[in-house]
């Protein structure tokens, strides 16, 4: 057992490790994308982002301008929103937003016979204010947010797409990909709430320098 | 791209697959704890999960006597507790409760250098209720449980212990199987608030028969 308890403390010896182990792994993370892989591993102790996580070209400064410019945050969960490190992100004048729980998504969502996260990303659209969006379970919600895109009803200034799971998951962060919208996506079936907001507070803490 | 956008559709199909690929993989899940594996892993697309999921005698009965019963439900984060399926636990009379935003806990916890994670363990040790524990995140709040378990300050009727990550995590997940107090773990460095979330609602899903 170590005898480290301290919170920062912990935190840092925990990255010294994935350090390590990348290299004993012979492995090397590009300097650029080092924080946002990094962070995911430390999050899920998962060593196969390594080869998972890819990059649009210059989405890390994309990002990092919405961020510091107070670019407010859409997540598809609850969860995502709770684990999105909030006083940074007040800290630089942005929010996270879910309206998973709103009362209006849920009644069209039901009408519909759709995913309330894809009719939440419906609800952004009209809000006539460009956001990020952090996608850390539904596939749907990413779909419809590229078909919005596309339609030119949306203008994401950044996408994560890290929905988890075994239905049209691959195919949407693929479309992502392809869609040329700038995002991270860890390719593959992996991903999750814990994820996307994992993804979001490495942006944060380069921006804000915690 | 698969055809199938309805959230409970999604979801069957997606365990369906679970079933299928265990199978392909020569793989056999006892049905009792079937329900917790096959979530873990819908959760998460990880199939390790098959092979670190540890269930302390009995604990399915346990936990969902407790739960049945009305139990409240104490999470390590707020990531946990939004993960959990509100409506379900309420309806069985229970409540998902997480400390780490007090500001009681927050301030001890500055004061004596230590995680808000272990200091909120604390707080529920005044409550004179039991509960049940999901911890997600820190194995400081995992290691404090037991230790006030251990002293007899706290009586917890049932540990979901699935902190992730570098440093003590595996070491406290094996001290809280050694302890003998009711639990499911997923052995090694792997979990998370999703996970613990996830071991949750599939004892709640068992429970209510959604």
């Amino acid at each position: 057992m170590s005898d480290i308890y301290k919170p920062m403390e912990i935190e840092t010896e925990s990255f010294r490790i994935i350090t390590e182990e990348i290299k004993a792994m012979g492995r090397k993370v590009p300097e650029e994308y080092a924080c946002v892989i990094k962070r995911v591993i430390h999050t899920t102790a998962d060593f196969s982002y390594l080869d998972s996580l890819y990059f649009s070209e210059g989405c890390m400064e994309i990002a990092k301008t919405a961020l510091r410019g107070g670019c407010k945050v859409v997540t598809d969960t609850n969860m995502a929103r709770a684990g999105v490190h909030e006083s940074s992100l007040e800290r630089l004048g942005g929010k996270a937003i879910c309206y998973m729980a709103d009362q209006e998504v849920a009644r069209i969502a039901k009408e519909r016979q759709v995913t309330r996260a894809s009719v939440s990303m419906e609800k952004t659209a009209q809000a006539g204010e460009d956001y990020i969006y952090a996608i850390g379970n539904a596939p749907t919600a990413l779909l419809r947010l590229i078909e919005l895109t596309q339609e030119g009803r949306l203008h994401p200034r950044f996408v994560i797409g890290a929905p988890v799971g075994f239905v049209n998951v691959v195919e949407a962060k693929e479309r992502l990909i392809a869609s040329g919208i700038p995002c991270i996506v860890p390719r593959g079936r992996k991903g999750g709430s814990n994820v996307a907001a994992a993804i979001l507070n490495a942006l944060l803490y380069e921006v804000t320098e915690r």
